[in-house]
Parts: structure tokens; C-alpha cells; sequence
């Protein structure tokens, strides 16, 4: 079946998602049984360390331990290759040298293993043209066997709701239903990371390395059309397969957001990016008009990325995305009411006018001497008193040309010299504003001396699920990222 | 004495500093008593608190409370007037309603107190003519009476050298030599708050609100004459000196670095700026063309003048600030590598390749395989081996196109499961390089699930007065601010 068959646009590619690939790609994000191949008895290397994760894990299939010495590994016998296993084998996850690397294609091929992920490194990002070719013979290999290369030089898939974690380490990602297709198993292991402390869950994810055989494009294709996932983040550095890449972003953007960081926009980042998955340069601004034109919103930096995911995550795409900012709520707030007006502004994020009926109510409610009442609203005069902090933020929410709502608290002196009862009180107008979801509000809480209190406040809104950032800059970027 | 004498340049202005200032703004940085005007029994009001302060925060010379209702302050008594205390009094700090200042400054020219600083509000920033008036008003009292004014609408100077800690909180600066002058009470308390958190220290400094009278101008000459700073940064919303500003900021660049945030970059700053010190709107890039002109470092943000003032302190101005980076000493550093390269260019700042016989000495030292070793140089193939790390270190300082080393580390999984000794014996590679100052060395540290860990390692680091950065993307502005 054709989800979205429709022709025209960007060079008049035909955009469309093929069904098709949920079934072709189900046995790598839902294999029956996995092998690990490489394991020793050496407890701290990298296979050892993947088998035991996935042993803790929860992943209800048959594990298999593979070496050629073979042996016994917590219980496990160790199997001298994949054909001596009894059961059938979806995945088989390879860290082996890389000479060892084309004699265990044969095999798998004998077993007819639906798919392998390597760990294994030290092909075309070698920079060695013997390597290349090896990889390039890998993917005929697998072609001819029936069989499909995630890799090499990557961590692979993960699902946790399968009970496969991420990578050797035990990372098991937040539940959720962001999808991530990253080409570094590195960044991803950062934006799970971010995941973990944010408060940001992901549903399947996978680190493609090299990706000399399955792309980004088709687990784009796959992620668009798996139900649990509602929005998609890509991190590529040079993906082979671009053309089909774009075209499938494009279908895609129509129904899920999609956040695209593309490395290497600097010489230096290029040259690290071959050294690393062996990709070649690229323009960054060609990259950008494409991007564009899928209607994938780009990002720059890793932060960025995982910022961008955060809102997304939390209030999807947003036709516009001016801001009302309330400020002074823990310090004096003028200077917060500039600096919150020129970062955002500098971001492309609009701070607009209030209406000058909700300015005078705003003047007869907290008072003119001392205050900044434009927007943002500078709360110092009243800052300790909830119900004025709650009128103000009613005030700001019910104007027409607001869409987003940023509240700044200082961890400042004052912060520490509040009773907890009264700072609870004002926080608790925020909490109760976020659980009623009216219009999405976003918290700037940047560190200071009083840690400890920071922290109890940090914590109260994670819980309550609203987007915490350290400064007005990265806030300001993602809420432009909203709505681009 | 004249400092400086020349003309030429930007309006063939005389740009010169009048040594004079020194011993005219004494009363104000070095008082020998200081009256509190406003002081009641009510403890928790701002002028009580400002009492308190200055009882603990080791002034040495006479502090005086002072209010029409007489009566006794923790064991000091009120004075019903300034004219009714016996003794002189160089510094009165004011919080009395708008309304009774007229009077007040009467009695300051009777008294011949040298200088009052107004923490009262809602003068020409009330955007209300006659409040404006008042405010001129105010002015033209005190130059008949022979004394200076501070403000309206300020916290006015510290010096905790002096025993004069900051505002009505007893915020008391960490000691170093920078220098403030700034026009806003809460972002002069968050650079200070910064100081605390990130160890940056603070000579002198001054919050001057309206700058009505003594205007920033005034105090820059007197930070540029002052042995004890050695750095000044300035936050401006709109002085009203600007001509004279520039010319001594022009004097002062010559032998002290200058960084000014100007706010105000965007129509809702303005408006902010107005309604926050009554500064009328300027126009920001005539702004960036005369910072430029004068020499001065200019800045965007609250963070960005932190970490420029932070880098400053420790390392001064750079000629060239190129960078060599340190990264995968904790995950894998492939993205790292990608990432630190991108935002460091996108920055202005460059990661130069390496020369090709360093290249191969860190191939034979750290493997091919698995690793980018162009620069950023991913240590991640060695990463536990601190040996080996110091080599690569040494190989980056030996490059002549480096000049700033940029050490990533990341607070996940893998630095969890490395016992501490592993970690501390590769942190002490770069701490005791830190120490033997060969070349500026930064540390970027991002948060992460290994929280505790990470915590540990800022600790060390901070300990050392190593600059530590939570992201790139502020790490490489601010080392671009260090040559521009």
C-alpha cells in the first residue's frame, strides 16, 4: 500500500512512503533472537559487556554467545559460530577485527541471518583504500546472501519496549516516542543521555554508522510509518543515499515533525566526519536548502537538536510561536525583560506588545514604580504574592498575539531568602498552568548559588513534564524551531 | 596628571584619562561612614536588610541609620535626620518614597555628605513627565550643593575590599580584579552571583541605574586608574555620556581589556530599556561600530560577558585565538570531533588541521583504527591510558597554529563505569598542564546522568582556576572574544 502517493515539488520526486519497509525491517527492531559474536571470557570487553546488557535488559528472545574458542560466559554456552547455534537467528551483532570480518559474512549467509549490525570499525573511515573495498564487499556479500548491514562502525538498533538497550553499555533509553536515526553511536548515546535527565522518552532509535547498506532513508521510511513514534530526530554526517533520503523526508514531514542536524557545515568538521564514518565533504547550504524544501527543520548543534526534540516532543509543531515572558520573579526583573527581549529576538522569536488594556490591568495589579509592563512582564514588585503572579500570567496567556509562555527564575540570593512556602506558591501558578496545557509554557531556571533550591524547583517542573533551560538562548532557539 | 595624551582616530577625539578622578570618586569606593536613609524597624525591608549588610559585611568606618521616626536598630540609633548625626558622612544610601527625595537632598547639601546613592524608583523610567522633571531636579541640587549623585534607581557601588558588600542582600563578591559598571541592580547581582558559582572574582563595582548624575563614563575612567582591576565589563541599557564614553573607553582599551553588553539590540529591549531606566532607544549597530572603534569587546548576553570576563581574567587578550581540541575521553569522540569543529568555526573560531608529521605521531600512538586524529583528536581508542593522553596533549601544545587547547569530557555511561582512579589520573594530565600555563587550556563539561561524577571532576578543575564551559557553543564564543 502507497500512503501518500503524490508527484510535483521538489524536482518533482515522487513522495512516498512504502509500507512495506514495516515488514522488511521487522526483524531488526524486533528480532526473535540475537547472537553477540566475539564474546570471551574477558568480562570488560565490548561484546562480553553488550551480552550481559542484553541479558539485563528484559529482551524475552534467545541470546546466543558467539567465539571460535568458544567456552561458557555466565551461564551461557559460547558457540564456536553461527551455524552450530540449534535456533534461528534475526540479528547478529559483530564485534570482531575487522579481518575476521568476511569470513562471518559467509556465515551468516549460511545461517541466513536476517540482519547484521558492526561494531566493527576500520573500513572506508580507515582511509585506506583496501578497507573500502572490503566494505563495498561486505554489502555484495550480504546482497547475494539475503541479507541485510547495519554499519559497520556503529552501535546499531535499540527498542526498548523489545527490551533491546542501546549499545554495549546498558544505556536503556527513557520510554517515548521520539525516533532517532544517528549516524555517530557517540551522539546518540548523548541525546539518550539528555533523555535520561530531561525527561525526554524515545520509542526505537538506531546509530548507522558507515551506512553502507541500510540508510538513513530507510529507516526514515520506517519510523514515519511505525505508530509508536510521533517525532523523528536525524544526525548525519555524509548519508549515501540522499536523493531517496530527501524524497522520503518529504512524505514524512506532511504527518511527523522532523529535526535534521547535519555535521560537518565547517572544513574541520569535515575532515572529522571522514575520518569518522568515511562520508565526503558537503555544502552546508545545500544541505540546508534541501532540508528546507523536505520541510525538516534544521539544527546546528547537539543541544539544539535535543532542545528542538524536547518541545516537540512536549507541544508538536506550532503555526507561530511569539512569546510573553514573565520575569523578576526571584531577582529585580529589568535587565531579565532586556536580556530576554534581545536573545529571543536575535533567535528570530517575536516579542510582542501587549494590548494597552492588558497593560493598564497590569499597572493596577502589580504597580508602575519599578516595573517593567511591557512584555516581558517584570513581576519584582509582586513577586512573592501568587495570586498577583497568577493574575499577571492570566493577563499575558490571554493575549491574541502570544503563543508561547516563558517564565525566568533567578537561583539568585533572593531565591534562597523566600520562605520555601512562598516560592512554592508562585511555582505552583506555573504548574498548574502547564498541567492545563492552554499554551505552552517553558521554564529559563539558569544555575546560580542557590543550587539546592534550584534544584527542588528543577525538579518539581520536570515531574510535572514542562521543558527546563538553562538560559534564554537555547530556549529562544527551540521555541523558533517550533514553528519553522 | 594626564595618563594618556593623543589625539586622532574616531572623531579626532582627545582620548585621555584624568588622573584626577581617582581622588574625586574616593568618598564613593572608599567612604569613611556611610548614612542609610529609610532604616525602620521592619526587618525585612529593603533599608533594614541594607543596614544589616553593612553591620556584617566588615565595613570598618561609622554606619549610621537614619528615619523622621526615630528609634533604635539593633542596638544602633535612628537618626531623625542627616543633619542630627554627629559625625560626617561621605556615602548616604537612599530608600524613601519618590516623593520625599526633594526634601531629602536639602538636607544631604547641609549636611555636606559627598555622595547619595538612590535605590528609589520611578523617576524618568516611569515614563511620567513629572517624575522626569524631578529627576533633572535632582541633579541640578546636588551640583549646587557640592556632592554627587548615584542613580535614582540603583544599588549603587561595592568594594569588598573596603568591607562594602553588594545591595540590601549582603551579597558579598568573591575577591579578584574585575571591574563592573552596570546598569541594571539584577544583572549586576547575576555577574556576581556568576563569580560565586564559576570563581571569578571582583575588585570594585557600581550599579548606576538612571546614571542621572555620575554616568558610566565617570566610573570607567576610575576602574581604568584603579591598580587593583585589571578587567572591566560593562552592561549598558542607554547612557547618557555617550560621547565621553567612548573617548575614555578608547583610553582605557589601550591597557585594560573593556567588554560591554549593550541591550537593547531589539524594539521589545528598548521598550524594556525604558521602562527599566528610562534610556531612550539607539540604534545597535552604530553601537557595535563604535565599541568596535574604542576597542572594546563587545558581547550579546548575560553568558556570553561571563564567560568573556571569566577567559580575560585567567588569560588576558590573545593575539590569535585558534583552537586545538581533546575529545572521546569519555564516549566515543567521533560526533564530539564533528560537533566541536562546527560550533567552534560557526564562532569565528578556528580548529586548524595538524601538521602532518603530529598526525602520524599521534597515529602511532593512539592507533588508526576507530579514531579521528586530524584535530579535534579523539582519544577514545585510549582514553583510560593517561600516558598516552598526556602524549597526545603535548603533540597539540607543540602545534605553533594552536593556541587555545579545548579539553571535551562527557558525564556518561562510560565515565560511570571507569573506576576513579582512571579518571583523576587523566584529569591530572590536563590540571597539571593547566598549572604550567604553556597555552590557555578550557574545559567543556556538559551535564549528564553521571551527575555526581561530573560534579567531582568541575570541582578539581575549578579548584585549579581552570575555565569550565557546560557546552561548546559558550566556550567558543567566548575564547573568539579573547583575540577580537
Amino acid at each position: 500500500m502507497r500512503l501518500l502517493k503524490r508527484t510535483g515539488g521538489w524536482n518533482n520526486i515522487e513522495s512516498s512512503l512504502d509500507n512495506g519497509k514495516l515488514k522488511e525491517l521487522e526483524p531488526i527492531f524486533y528480532p526473535r533472537s540475537i547472537a553477540v559474536v566475539g564474546v570471551s571470557g574477558d568480562e570488560a570487553r565490548v561484546p562480553a559487556l553488550w551480552f550481559k546488557s542484553l541479558m539485563s535488559s528484559g529482551f524475552k528472545g534467545d541470546i546466543y554467545a558467539v567465539n571460535k574458542k568458544e567456552g561458557q560466559f555466565h551461564g551461557h554456552r559460547i558457540w564456536p559460530s553461527l551455524t552450530s547455534i540449534p535456533g534461528p537467528v534475526d540479528l547478529g551483532i559483530v564485534c570482531v577485527p575487522r579481518a575476521s570480518v568476511l569470513d562471518l559474512l559467509q556465515e551468516c549467509a549460511a545461517k541466513r541471518v536476517k540482519c547484521v549490525q558492526f561494531y566493527t570499525a576500520g573500513f572506508s573511515e580507515s582511509g585506506e583504500s583496501q578497507w573500502a573495498d572490503a566494505e563495498q564487499k561486505m554489502v555484495r556479500i550480504a546482497r547475494e546472501g539475503g541479507f541485510r548491514i547495519i554499519g559497520p562502525n556503529c552501535f546499531g538498533v535499540y527498542n526498548p519496549r523489545h527490551g533491546i538497550s542501546y549499545g554495549p553499555f546498558n544505556v536503556m533509553p527513557s520510554l517515548g516516542s521520539v525516533g532517532l536515526i544517528v549516524q555517530s553511536g557517540g551522539i546518540m548515546g548523548k541525546l539518550l543521555e539528555y533523555g535520561l535527565v530531561q525527561g525526554l522518552g524515545f520509542g526505537k532509535g538506531v546509530s548507522i554508522g558507515n551506512a553502507s547498506d541500510i540508510g538513513g532513508a530507510d529507516f526514515l521510511e520506517y519510523l514515519a510509518l511505525d505508530d509508536e513514534i510521533k517525532t523523528i530526530g536525524l544526525y548525519l554526517e555524509g548519508p549515501r543515499d540522499t536523493r531517496r533520503l530527501f524524497e522520503v523526508m518529504r512524505a514524512t514531514t506532511r504527518t511527523k515533525p522532523v529535526v535534521v542536524w547535519k555535521g560537518g557545515s565547517s572544513p574541520a568538521g569535515d575532515r572529522a566526519i571522514f575520518s569518522h564514518t568515511g562520508a565526503l565533504a558537503s555544502s552546508a547550504p545545500v544541505w540546508s536548502g534541501a532540508l528546507r524544501q523536505a520541510g525538516a527543520i534544521e539544527v546546528q548543534s547537539l543541544e539544539e537538536m535535543c532542545d528542538t526534540l524536547l518541545l516537540l516532543d512536549r507541544f508538536g509543531r506550532l503555526r507561530r510561536g511569539n512569546v510573553g515572558a514573565i520575569c523578576g520573579l526571584t531577582d529585580g526583573g529589568g535587565g531579565e525583560a532586556v536580556l530576554i527581549s534581545d536573545v529571543c529576538t536575535a533567535a528570530g522569536v517575536e516579542v510582542p506588545l501587549l494590548r494597552e488594556k492588558t497593560a493598564k490591568a497590569l499597572v493596577n495589579s502589580i504597580g508602575q514604580v519599578g516595573s517593567v509592563l511591557t512584555n516581558p512582564v517584570d513581576m519584582s514588585q509582586r513577586q512573592s504574592i501568587a495570586p498577583v503572579v497568577k493574575q499577571a500570567l492570566e493577563l499575558v496567556v490571554g493575549e491574541p498575539q502570544i503563543d508561547v509562555i516563558l517564565v525566568y527564575e533567578n537561583a539568585g540570593v533572593l531565591l534562597d531568602i523566600y520562605p520555601r512556602e512562598v516560592t512554592r506558591a508562585v511555582n505552583e501558578v506555573f504548574l498548574d498552568f502547564g498541567r492545563r496545557r492552554m499554551k505552552p509554557l517553558v521554564l529559563v531556571l539558569p544555575p546560580g548559588p542557590a543550587e539546592a533550591r534550584r534544584r527542588e524547583i528543577e525538579e518539581e517542573f520536570k515531574q510535572a513534564g514542562a521543558p527546563i533551560f538553562p538560559n534564554v538562548e537555547r530556549a529562544a532557539k527551540a521555541i523558533r524551531n517550533l514553528s519553522r
